[in-house]
């Protein structure tokens, strides 16, 4: 085996998950126990730590400090929401990059984050093979979104979900209290995937399912909509709906866009600023159906809750960055980390390789033949894949039974 | 004493909280295993319920399934917002409540609720002392707005409390996670007590507190408050705020009217409706201090969330309607169960009596000397009164890592 020593940086980007820190610890601790690895390096807002030469040392951390990291939400080194360009038409911050990495001997280098962050780490481990540095270059995936693609899930996703799920059966409960018709509007991340908003159905396996949810992935028709709403509405009194935030219509054009006068912004990315929906579609119902109705949006909790976070999730995020280290040192390069289960039986979480330039900016949606015909729920086969994913209750250190979380030192390379 | 044999009812009413139904089981399962008392009906709806002849026998439901009400949010039985007239005024609701409770031979009477629903209780109470009908009227507190006169606090206060501080805690940690200056502007419940807000303030013990606190105990003054912002943004970066949905100005305007369009609507008892007022602050942020901002409302979570209930509070709110049921057959009638802690030492929760016509329509609110000077954040003396009421983890019964919630029957009594 072709052993290179040397020391390694991970970098998390993208918008942060219950769980990002979980992966990161099992880089971090794998790294600092391994013999082939020097220095540990984390960068300070991702990639722009590398670039501003910002890189935290980790062996200054305390290692039970460190541990916390496994149930500590948001991404505990910083992140970005950085977009190299192509070296072939601008190659300043590769130069940069090449210069930091000599600098500091890195020869490891893994990236931890969603489809936008598999575009960096995939274009950076091109230009290290065209240049030809040596450095192992391993992606490691991270989205709440669970949309990335080739891999089986993606870890953040089944905390979401769970905290979704959760939510869902308990503000189903405090939906029916009163002995009045009303319609509840949950509005959930998720541009062009709806998995996000697929998870509230996994509340129907408590008794509490929402009564209607609509993806992304199909049309939504306004008509249908409040069809849905009002006989709904007849039957149980109670109307309990879950949107995906991208929803739109067969124009393309988002719903959120309807009744809002607020300004479209875009990100770095060029994605278009979602939000709103739930408050359009109140307004909508209530103007329409004349029916008691309040919109919701879980916003940042459901992407933040780590204190309902799934201990599967945990493990499955802690294993990933751990298997990206053992794998680099192996030799293995120009990967990123992803799962798959058994095609039949019981659910397993299996590891596997995949190309980073087939995974950069693909996008995986949910399948079409696991939403209904009416396109108004999703059905078992989503409920089965979906379930075993939010299992487990993590133990989380607490004080004053409140979330204990680690207190960095956060000290700068030299 | 004097041995009162006869049926209980037991009635929810006004907002749902995540603990109302462990006193609820508090009563139920006190005034079952009781000699005394004969039957125990539910009433479906509160005292709706009663007007109804909607009684629901609760020795027709499953043990087993009335002891998951101890960890069940929201109200079981159905609740309402229900205001009674003065029977001086106008008797009829009363004479009906009567021969209801002629027809059931019901002779202890507890209602559990709010400000408003203690009104109906005394009310209640009154009429029935009035007319010579012997019947024990116990009330029970329940508000997450912890806002009742003459108790140290209220059942439910702490869970909605624990969810908040929590939830400040996690998204501290996620409006850190890029390097660039940001605004989080926290809607939370509570239109003239600011206890809900100020409970954003226990994060701190966490390390992870919120830097401004605007309660409606005092006025709120755009001025200041966007100067407040300013500073924290440009000393930190990422600025994390918590308002009570009724702040309002020093000439007692509503902040969510200053941008709002909506139409204010009014409840039952008269009180707007408040809401709007986190994105109200988020657009006025943007548009003054040209910074990222996001505004996020808490909602019904706050007061549903009963997976991260606090132990104390479920165990407090068994005692209550345990206490109710006890001190009605020992002969106390026209009360309300009220807490006390020791002036001095560790926190102890002490039961008391209180008046019903004491308590009813009356309200605290934060007091001033636990506000700072500066009106934008608590103190150490709100921390020491709130933090003992958060504590504890309860055991909550799961089914696939869900919350497990009770199957409830409802068989009406003949």
């Amino acid at each position: 085996m072709n052993v290179l020593k040397g020391a390694c940086v991970i970098g998390q980007s993208g918008g942060p998950t219950s769980v990002i820190n979980a992966s990161a610890y099992g880089v971090i601790k794998t790294a600092l126990d391994s013999e082939v690895i020097t220095k540990v390096y984390g960068a300070r807002f991702g990639i722009q730590g590398v670039l501003k030469d910002q890189l935290m040392d980790m062996e200054m951390e305390d290692p039970e400090e460190l541990a916390l990291l496994k149930t500590t939400p948001s991404s505990a080194l910083g992140s970005c929401r950085y977009q190299l360009k192509d070296y072939t038409e601008d190659d300043t911050d590769y130069k940069r990059i090449l210069e930091i990495f000599k600098k500091y001997d890195i020869r490891y280098f893994f990236y931890n984050g969603g489809n936008d962050s598999m575009d960096t780490c995939n274009k950076i481990s091109k230009y290290m093979l065209h240049v030809g540095y040596e450095c192992r270059i391993m992606g490691i995936p991270k989205t709440i979104d669970n949309d990335l693609f080739g891999t089986d899930h993606c870890p953040g996703y089944g905390s979401a979900a769970k905290f979704i799920a959760t939510s869902v059966a308990e503000i189903s409960r405090d939906a029916q209290v009163y002995d009045m018709g009303s319609v509840v509007i949950l509005e959930i991340m998720g541009r062009n995937a709806g998995w996000l908003a697929a998870s509230a159905a996994l509340a129907s396996v408590a008794g509490e399912g929402p009564d209607l949810v609509y993806l992304p992935e199909t049309d939504f028709d306004m008509e249908k909509f409040l069809a849905d709403v009002k006989r709904v509405e007849q039957e149980k009194g109670t109307v309990i709906v879950a949107v995906s935030e991208g929803i739109h219509d067969k124009d393309g054009r988002y719903i959120s866009e309807y009744g809002s006068s607020l300004a479209q912004q875009k990100d770095a990315f060029g994605h278009a600023q979602m939000g709103g929906l739930a408050s359009t579609l109140e307004q909508i119902v209530k103007e329409k159906l004349g029916v008691k109705c309040r919109g919701i949006e879980f916003s940042l909790l459901q992407r933040c809750a780590g204190h309902i976070a799934s201990a599967t999730d945990i493990e499955e995020s802690f294993l990933a960055g751990k298997a990206a280290v053992e794998q680099a040192i192996a030799g293995v390069t120009d990967k990123m980390v992803g799962f798959s289960r058994p095609e039949e039986g019981a659910y397993e979480c299996q590891l596997q390789l995949l190309n980073l330039s087939a995974v950069a900016n693909a996008e995986k949606t949910v399948p079409l033949e696991w939403i209904n015909e009416e396109h108004n729920n999703v059905n078992q086969k989503f409920i089965d894949y979906a379930l075993p994913l939010i299992q487990g209750v993590p133990e989380i250190p607490t004080v004053e039974s409140l979330p204990r979380y680690p207190k960095l030192k956060r000290v700068f390379a030299e």
